[in-house]
């Protein structure tokens, strides 16, 4: 049955199993790149499905580890593709950072530091902080001459740090010293991603959501070699991989010697959050998503059902391969596979 | 007996030791900042201490962890100081990274991509080699927007990591790619120091050379409190600590997941380098710093005799705490002292 290990092979979503899931599931929570989306475009069928899920009572949760939107951002992008979906129903790690802070009851006369772009700086002032930093600081500079003195704020309580594209000394420089410097600051990291891929993870197909570690990268490789010839004019391609958040991230822990507080998947924070908002027990929550690694193994942690979809970067035998110890309960194409089986 | 054992008691240089110490010893390793200089001034009659040990056959070298200077270019600030001291005497982390290549026969028709500034360009060109970014790199943007392919060197088969206060997105980017990417790239860094000092460390007498770690930090507030007052207008001057080589280093392995090669101390690459180089066997060696935590425990750990003046970070009181568990061999207020007690 499945839940009962997570060592049992996943699934398949058939005609006879389907209601198990269904029914026992009181909120979907979906990753977007490869599960929702591919780069720009919607994958098939989507919008009939969630309509289904919600026209049957479901709860709908998209979940994303990118900070550089923010969840009004979000929404408009979902809005672009025709998707109807809430504010509310979305949980960007920049969001989540916020939300870090509001929980934890972060002083409203404190400052927030960010090393990010717009994504956070919205979130933090929709949650009613005051942040500095972001775009903004991006044309600034340091010069390390003699009697400079590098001034800071001295209330500033947490630097909160994401994927920055315009990544500078003088940010890393602020955020260090807030760290340092001013008594009990926090340390925030919305994730730790080594890298993503050029335009947010989305123009190419497959890849979408795809972030390379040092430990998927040779599935990376297989994969590549599996699905796509010649390997080698594929190799170009990969000149498309962009240095993630765990760059920025790193950099302060290099820095000031102190590691952050992650906020975003695979940290548990974002579902703990979740749990406590919808007052709802996990094993009534499915977590969709098409990656093993991080959307799978974040739902199996939390007790959340999950469903693999293999519209993103996991093939069929990328997910049987005898190496692969994750295994989903169930597993399907693409989520649209659920409205064929469970009918309008 | 100074040597026999770490644990010893450092031994003051006295009228009735200083011969042991001088006549067992053919080479003198100097740190620089606080032994040799404090900011843009000469420690105390240096000049004529380093001409007396010059007259008497001991070899002079001296080495710095800070990469953003080549051994010219150091060149020009002792002769700037009134010091005649030759390039072939200098050990900058600049030169010993051009040097780790050189020794590992890093191969002519492969570039290096270089993190940092104008000191390892230069090392670099001067040991033959062709680097690529620097200063020149730090305008650069990377646009992450669909369809920009990100284009990088394959030919380069190293990337240098040192402090770049012009560090940026498409540098680490760039670096990022080319470790990841291109088969064999080498990933070096000229020291992980993860904070240092306005103005290279230069301006702040007694803080000179003073680099901070979780380790020491505790050691350095109370180092503030017993030396200087009131403390709480010294932390305004904190404010001068800017991130160090750590913290972009730290960005590469984030985004690389890669840890390394440290050629700068304490690291033993710069030792091995000399030892070779001068053909010399460690004990006759005496590592001339101002700090326990490296210049000190550097000596030690490669053998060397070791000597601590008291005219950088260290006092009196930190050398003799209890807690401290580094003792040098030898110590002394200041260099010049070598010349009272060995007479002209």
């Amino acid at each position: 049955m499945p839940g009962e290990g997570e060592g049992k092979a996943a699934t398949l979503v058939k005609a006879d199993n389907v209601r198990d899931l269904f029914d026992s599931v009181d909120l979907f929570l979906f990753d977007c790149d490869g599960v929702i989306w591919k780069g720009d475009k919607l994958i098939d069928r989507v919008t009939e499905t969630l309509h289904l899920l919600r026209s049957k009572g479901k709860k709908l949760v998209f979940v994303t580890n990118n900070s550089r939107k923010s969840r009004r951002q979000y929404a408009a992008k979902f809005q672009s593709l025709g998707l109807s979906v809430n504010e509310d129903e979305i949980f960007s790690s920049s969001f989540a950072a916020a939300m870090f802070l509001k929980v934890n009851d972060f002083p409203p006369h404190k400052k927030v530091y960010v090393i990010g772009e717009e994504g956070i700086l919205d979130e933090m002032q929709l949650a009613g902080f005051t942040a500095l930093g972001g775009p903004e600081d991006g044309k600034k500079h340091v010069e390390l001459k003699s009697n400079n003195l590098f001034e800071h704020d001295k209330s500033v309580g947490a630097v909160v740090v994401g994927l920055d594209q315009y990544i500078n000394y003088y940010k890393l420089q602020y955020g260090t010293l807030c760290i340092r410097e001013n008594p009990g600051c926090l340390f925030i990291a919305t994730n730790r991603d080594a890298v993503g891929h050029m335009t947010d993870l989305q123009e190419w197909p497959g890849f979408c959501s795809f972030l390379f570690s040092s430990d998927n990268f040779q599935c990376f490789l297989n994969y590549i070699r599996l699905n796509y010839s010649p390997f080698v004019q594929l190799r170009n391609k990969l000149g498309t991989w962009v240095a993630g958040a765990g760059c920025m991230v790193a950099a302060i822990c290099g820095s000031t010697q102190k590691e952050p507080i992650v906020v975003g998947k695979p940290s548990t924070f974002m579902m703990d959050f979740l749990l406590q908002k919808y007052n709802i027990s996990t094993s009534k929550i499915c977590m969709v998503g098409d990656r093993l690694d991080t959307d799978i193994l974040f739902g199996q942690n939390a007790g959340c059902k999950t469903l693999l979809v293999l519209s993103g970067v996991t093939t069929l035998s990328a997910l049987q391969d005898p190496a692969n110890d994750i295994q989903p309960d169930y597993f399907t194409d693409k989520v649209s596979d659920l409205l064929e089986l469970l009918g309008p």
